[in-house]
């Protein structure tokens, strides 16, 4: 078996990750002191994480939230959270496929935190890279679609290791996917006890429950 | 606007990169010495990487087909691959969202390349850092499926701008899919003049024109 091993840049992404750390600890502190509960979305391309926010931001009109976009190039995500009228701070990572602390700091000071209980940050997406790089969020939320496959969980075992919650999006494709659903959900308890949530964030389909969650962790 | 210019570590990643051309140059040379073409997958998690290269190599009863799989943890997907009766190496990748020349190069020294005329490498789920990492092969392929949407020539360009081939996958849910087909042609047009074909890896539909493309850019 060939292992990454002849990484040549390890102990530099060492350095990264040490650094990074150092400033998310930073960011915690700052959101604290304002008691804002930051979330960091992490899911692959299309697993649904910006059409999530949306059906998510309309269930909580009664908290402030803002969004901090993480995108390569393009405003696309950011300009369909706007029209939420929700303040929204993009990131563009220029290549990234990740976000990093400092950068996300910079976004905060963007944001008059006194005035927010919710930060989203939607992160780039990629299930390997944001889930190493801690923002300084309260917890990382895993975004899984129906139509990526169940292997997912046995795949990325760091991600559900690390989450707090999972969203399975995409549900109603559960019907025309060959998706098991019960080793889906057998393979993350293996990993982790977490609540797994199942949406549909265009019909608004289980959305409550995960709002319901939201409002307690808060 | 805020941009990724604070990332603290672009000269390393720079000098990686550096690195990594050097090598993939390498590989080419390696490659053609022995008259085989390196084929590079990309696209992100569940696009549907791995069932688009069994439908694949089906068809090529008359090549001989090798496949290197980029995989974080698991050898799921080499599993797979290896009930088709084609070597397979596995590049486990222990955290990193990319492959590298250079571990490309120590699989290929596991493969006896005279009698191999296609190396498909099936890179790591990600339409980001593959993207920036030349690994020496002959040609990128974008792998996108429609249940991921049809803003990714948009969020993505890097991928199609180095893409000679782009596969649309699933196509049998166009019909469920708010995905607009003409837009995401007509975007990848805008970046650049490639063939895209669609295709559903499951019933085979479409595989055909893709696997004649194949033959002919050998």
């Amino acid at each position: 078996m060939l292992k990454g091993v002849f990484r040549v840049e390890i102990p530099v992404i060492k350095r990264v990750l040490e650094r990074n750390e150092m400033v998310a600890e930073e960011v915690r502190r700052i959101l604290d002191d304002s008691s804002t509960v930051m979330l960091n979305f992490i899911g692959g391309p299309g697993a649904g994480k910006t059409t999530l926010l949306e059906a998510t931001i309309r269930m909580l009109p009664d908290y402030k939230v803002a969004v901090i976009e993480g995108d390569i190039t393009t405003t696309t995500d950011s300009e369909r959270i706007k029209k939420l009228n929700v303040p929204v701070v993009q990131i563009e990572t220029e290549g990234s496929c990740h976000l990093e602390s400092l950068w996300v700091k910079r976004a905060l000071e963007k944001i008059d935190l006194r005035d927010v209980d919710f930060v989203f940050v939607e992160n780039v997406g990629n299930l390997v890279c944001p889930t190493e790089f801690d923002l300084g969020e309260h917890a990382k939320i895993g975004v899984l679609s129906v139509t990526e496959g169940d292997d997912k969980p046995r795949k990325y075992p760091l991600l559900f290791r690390l989450a707090k919650a999972v969203l399975l999006t995409k549900v109603d494709m559960l019907p025309y996917f060959n998706f098991n659903e019960d080793r889906f959900l057998s393979d993350i308890r293996k990993i982790k006890d977490i609540p797994v949530f199942k949406v549909n964030s265009l019909t608004g389909d289980g959305i409550a429950n995960w709002v319901e969650w939201l409002r307690s962790f808060r």
